[in-house]
């Protein structure tokens, strides 16, 4: 049976163009970067160009990037690098739909005397500006704003935002790992000092990931060693999956843009025929939402079922994030947007891929109507 | 030119095999390994069976496998992980001859108030075991000495290490990145509460390792989010990575370890021809040598010259670990070992790889002698 993947915000198929080359890499780039031979120095040479690369998409200036394994270590990093790196201020301000590895990073630091601000949201997911405001004082560190959500899709205004937390004399931390290529991301105009970006979400190798840090802030390490990456990340350097990264970065582009919005907006379309369905997070149209992501509510349909009934259908779809996939709470960033936990239970996340097809989203829309009505007729509540 | 890489201990190629293992699993178990649809439980199946393949590896029984993202992240989660997750003892006991992302780790944690004792090694960089116990004392969290000798290849007993570890109750933690694979690692017979071993120092990927953990020793992540690998290390997991690292583990057999050996000996023996030039470490036949390693000094050259020199002939070799190739501090091991500065500076480390052949271990010789020469003419001391 034909698979069709719709579930590229958990993670994406590695890219044809991206594996070539790593592959090229992994036979002419292995050496050690820190190594001082024509091996490490090729090494080194690839590593290079692939740091400028990525520095030059998000239009970093005045910016270090510094490798990593991931976005979660990218938020691990920035938030606990700043907070060991400058010990005076003891507040962070952050939001009510974050990823996991942002909130849970910040609960670490509240065992140790740190206090957290958690912002709500409002019905779409987007942060209120003068809440933020209002929130930031002179104890503030740190801001920690995702850039587009992993769930609902909502993009934030991070030039709005940065503008705020630079005139408050904060620093001020995105999560872009879901927006990453798919959004306009300028690191001096939106005033980004620390930015989380990574590979897997964009058809890039999973296991790399890349923290961008502003020149002059003081970070102390999350791993210390051998003293890679300016002495703030040590460990023998991934060249090959940092190649991959690099050309991971030139997948998605204006064309591929279009094209996912336009599958989305013809799956939205399609499923909100459904009695008792609806979008949650931005519009489609409105110009505040991810371009690949659609995350709707079935009443009286739970969840995982319909996961499972769609994936036996040959249709990869997910409840929400991967990372709470199996556990049965309800998603903290649904909550947030006012849903009640029922309304939450029965909620998917569809993210389209740049390979995805109209026919795909046609047999989608017609397995997820017959998965529906299916589930309701086995609800004990209203149908 | 063709080159003659002798540089394996700071990092292999990619093992066709493996790169095929991978190149398998970014096509078919792409998904992520936390979520419910057939894409992410083929991923989870692979990443199920790579933890069995490696645990079995080092007869693992009481131990959880996590994954990670190389050696270095390993140590630091041992270290720290330990530390944050039981913090009454205080006290942690290792050697001078550590690699630089368990020092560099254990002074940070000296800048937090715990008292590190660093113990020293006799000329051949072994530990003193009566040195050892005594100074375990009531108050030693934790024990953590390195198994094979990342420069001059000295390989640790551990299980009467980890004997006296236990018998003075506290925790032993081995860094086994080196070894893994040429020497045999029993998790139970040796003692050992927390392994580090990683996937780039035996033809596998860069950007992948692993620390094994004793059951109930309770450790604080050093990442955390989203609950992967039994809630110990967050991120999305990287099966390929993963599947690539498992593959690995066969790579090294019997008889790459008997070609290497014969190998390293024959170049030990004919480079012992120049004058004023040694072995550093154990003996050759000594059963306390890691198979692959070499490590001489030549006397009245200098060690980046020798590298550069070699380099332009074809041959990489190293001055020592590659993380410290581009300082000019003195080596660490080297000076454990009672090497005078001047004697340091003109030491190189040669590894063995699986695929070098005796011509090529010919050709060096030669290379080394002649280049040795000529370095020499021009030293300013004795020749």
């Amino acid at each position: 049976m034909r698979t069709i993947y719709l579930d590229n915000a958990a993670t994406t198929k590695l890219h044809p163009l991206v594996r070539k080359a790593m592959s090229e890499c992994e036979e002419d780039g292995f050496g050690n970067s820190s190594s001082l031979h024509s091996a490490g120095r090729k090494a080194k040479e690839k590593l290079d160009l692939a740091r400028e690369t990525i520095s030059k998409k998000v239009f970093a200036k005045n910016h270090k990037l510094i490798f990593t394994s991931g976005g979660t270590e990218s938020n691990n990093f920035a938030i606990k690098g700043l907070a060991l790196g400058s010990r005076e201020k003891k507040h962070i301000v952050t939001t009510k739909i974050e990823h996991d590895c942002v909130l849970n990073t910040l609960g670490f630091l509240e065992k140790y005397g740190y206090k957290v601000t958690y912002l709500d949201v409002d019905k779409e997911g987007l942060v209120n500006l003068e809440a933020l405001e209002n929130a930031i004082t002179k104890d503030t560190l740190l801001v920690s704003v995702i850039h587009g959500n992993n769930e609902i899709g909502t993009i934030q205004n991070l030039k709005e935002i940065g503008r705020i937390v630079h005139e408050k004399g904060s620093v001020f931390h995105t999560d872009a790992c879901q927006s990453f290529t798919k959004q306009p991301i300028d690191m001096e105009k939106d005033n980004i000092d620390l930015l989380t970006i990574n590979a897997h979400k964009i058809y890039g190798p999973k296991g790399v990931g890349a923290l961008l840090v502003k020149e002059g802030l003081g970070l102390e390490p999350l791993l210390h060693g051998g003293g890679h990456e300016y002495g703030l990340r040590s460990g023998t350097v991934n060249v090959p999956g940092i190649v991959g990264f690099s050309k991971a970065t030139e997948i998605i582009g204006e064309r591929e843009i279009e094209h996912m919005a336009s599958l989305r907006n013809q799956l939205v379309k399609g499923l909100k025929d459904i009695d008792d369905c609806w979008l949650n997070g931005p519009e489609v149209d409105s110009g505040k939402r991810l371009c690949n992501n659609a995350n709707l509510t079935f009443m009286y349909a739970e969840g995982e079922a319909i996961v499972l009934y769609l994936d036996a259908l040959g249709i990869c779809v997910s409840t929400g994030s991967a990372c709470s996939s199996n556990t049965l709470k309800p998603s903290h960033v649904l909550k947030a947007i006012g849903l009640k936990q029922e309304q939450s239970h029965g909620t998917i996340r569809f993210s389209i891929g740049i390979d995805n097809t109209t026919e795909e989203i046609k047999y989608t829309i017609d397995c997820v109507k017959g998965t529906i009505e299916k589930l309701r007729q086995m609800c004990p509540y209203k149908y």
